[in-house]
């Protein structure tokens, strides 16, 4: 390892950017390093409690490969993704989940998949016009967690594909509560939220490293073979539910004192 | 306009945050202030090919609603994507797409799509390891342009359906050069620039104006029909290429300027 | 102008960073630009005044060269600074005051002094402990106006002549409220306001501009004379006492949006 | 100390902001804090040896109460500085000060002063013109180090007492290099470096806690007495000299990097 840079890995990019790198471990590239993300979480996740009760955070495997769960976000509860080692919201989805991965670590392959979030209660008007969009910061927040490829809210990329007049979410009064009949637009509108369930989706790749011979480089500039070694996950997506789950409580709470800031308690 | 809230516009969650909100024109909800982002590359520019002199940031319109263009990033040239009314780089699906637009604003509605973009010839080395990845500040800016709601990179969604032994880049010398065989990774891995082509992709949902009549509520809590009225792009995939090419200057700007400061020179 | 540096201007360092400078009017090195900050300010006084009406920002010359005025920022009133052209808060120091300006500008020479300002009734807990202390805003703020040379908070650096015993504010209680026997502290401690007056004072030094004959050099490194030219104040301290308040007002609307946030509205 | 509050520390204002407090050890309000800033500072200082192999950063006691030291900036060692335990520039004031503070421990009493500091060797061009201006930052960052009560570079607040013509600094040429007859600009003028030394002075207030006998009140709002009790420091000035000299190679770094950033090498 000390003198190839595995595919897909940092170490080339830190060697580039640094001319050194911590090559066992993986040094700050290491997903180790969200444990500070998921402890601070569970501060702002206190704090968003005691500002608005109602609020819920939940994240779960959506999709692993092309294996694909059925949950509905309005729903789905702690209870359920807790209680399955994928961390799926889909009890039907568990056992064949549980078989893809296992069957992937047994061929020296790996898989990677889909995290869904929902904020559910979460009080309309978080967010700002034109800088600190709500959906920028948690787009932003997202692609920073390890192994990330892709961020979409609402519709996202299938949403390009309807037409306004299917895509627009019609409002309608409930009670004295403004509603949308539709949530394509996935609870944010003009970087604000409003009101409606906060729903975004996570791509992450699979995992880089494999126990398969693959074609690299030496730091010495010379091609050669690389097989992995050691403990490593064949799909992270079960542990990449609580990182998913701690960033979106770090942006939500930084939205919501900046919130009560300008627009004091509401 | 100033007593209905238009569907899926900014209309409602700037009320329900401020109180009040610029029923005409939209506001700072208007895309209109995107001029300053444009203003503010040309300068990015400048600072970046100073540095980078063979640097080049392209994009254009891949898709629109379900058609798609027929694209290559490593060859894909400015004289070609600004020879059309479209952007688009796809000599071929300059007619189709022009036509789609067309029927879609005779038909009073509208369409979304996907921007793609391209940056060529950027050193390996941008971006850090934690704080301020590189996709990260791609994707935060990217969500900051108004309409978007998706982000990817590289391989993004579709990445997720991939194996490890799939997806992984595999290096090879290429003279003094340390190359990557495929570019799954987009260009980026870890957070940092790998001197490959940044390569990403956002989506865009169709315009929240259309001219047929919608559900919807008034500012006095009553539900009522809503038409839109005005000059109002059916389509606005074209006019968000230069908008997607001025946030990635601006991004890759700062991060060219954070690299010089902590790297030097390089 | 163009080819000399005007001795103790900005003049020499720009051109030392930049390779360039706007040789006539002084560019951004003119204190013109604090129009901005004064606009900006007007702004934050009516955030202020609508979370704390009783707010109050006074600021005032407190002494030219080595004249000081006698002046208790208790109870001085803008109307007693605004009502004379020196904008001092002593009646009696008016005349001698404008009579050193005059005698000052006529032998073609400039004076400097000190801007006190007072900020009354605002309330105990504006400030952080560590990182944002009220004092180390509000000096950071000051020594960001063109010409200033210090700036201390309450007893300053007279105050190191004390002994503890002398300089401690004691507490006693006034009905509800905790309050100081003494004000040493200038209304903050450990970094938050604790509901006394913020005193603090702003040291200005002498116009560098002035109409006598100087030893310089020129740009292309030669040794040279220079006499100012054109409409210059012989003393900037009158024009300095609405930056100072806005300055003021800039920081305590910063700290008071802050404490909002963390701690609600009190 | 649970339940009363000590005169002029930050006991009173943590509870008006946040409704609790350390009492045991000062909590957040203890310069202890500042060992992290003394930690980070050696990281600093390599960067910057690293970019200007003969910068130096130094400071020392200049006054103990209305005691002065005589020191030149110019010549003064760090050998001098910590070959007593003063850590004072001047050797004729180390027996004279040493006594000072034993007498003021004695009398259960305490005494404050003011820390010089020099940064001899920085090359011109380090600061900006109005926002970052390089006072503004080192006031900010010396007003945050606990205990201080004012800040002045160059001439400070003497300087106001002179006329224009004995205030400016005259440019001379030394060779190749713009150098000033005079230094009342303290090496910085505009908000960028000039390349002569940057010197400026910190108040620090006598220490807060004392061994006799103060008014003050309780949490419960009545009105008692306060004896200190512990280990204190009878003057802080000594161990504040690190902390001066941290916060400055702390301003210094993040200026040459910033510097190094828009400049290039140089």
């Amino acid at each position: 390892m000390k003198d190839k840079y595995r595919p897909s890995h940092a170490d080339f990019t830190y060697d580039a950017k640094y001319g050194t790198r911590a090559w066992h471990g993986g040094g700050r590239a290491s997903a180790r390093e969200t444990i500070g993300r998921v402890a601070a979480a569970a501060v702002a996740k206190k704090i968003l409690t005691s500002l608005y009760p109602e609020i819920e955070i939940l994240a779960w495997v959506d999709s692993i490969k092309d294996m694909k769960a059925d949950v509905d976000p309005a729903t789905v509860t702690t209870e359920t993704i807790e209680s399955n080692i994928v961390r799926t919201g889909d009890p039907n989805a568990v056992d064949p989940m549980t078989a893809l991965i296992k069957e992937t670590r047994s061929a020296g392959n790996s898989v990677g998949g889909v995290v869904e979030c929902v904020v559910r209660n979460a009080p309309a008007g978080l967010g700002n016009p034109v800088f600190g969009k709500l959906e920028a910061s948690l787009a932003g927040a997202m692609l920073s967690i390890p192994a990330t490829k892709g961020f979409e809210i609402g519709s996202g990329f299938q949403g390009t594909k309807l037409t306004g007049a299917e895509h627009n979410d019609s409002f309608y009064m409930e009670g004295e509560k403004v509603r949308t009949t539709t949530n394509h637009s996935g609870g944010v509108q003009g970087g604000i939220s409003n009101g409606e369930n906060i729903i975004f989706r996570t791509a992450f790749k699979p995992t880089a490293t494999i126990m398969t011979e693959q074609d690299t480089v030496t730091t010495g500039s010379e091609d050669t073979k690389l097989k992995g070694r050691g403990r490593h996950d064949a799909c992270v997506l079960p542990r990449a539910v609580p990182i998913v789950e701690a960033m979106a409580a770090l942006v939500l709470c930084d939205h919501a004192l900046q919130h009560r800031a300008q627009c004091g308690n509401q």
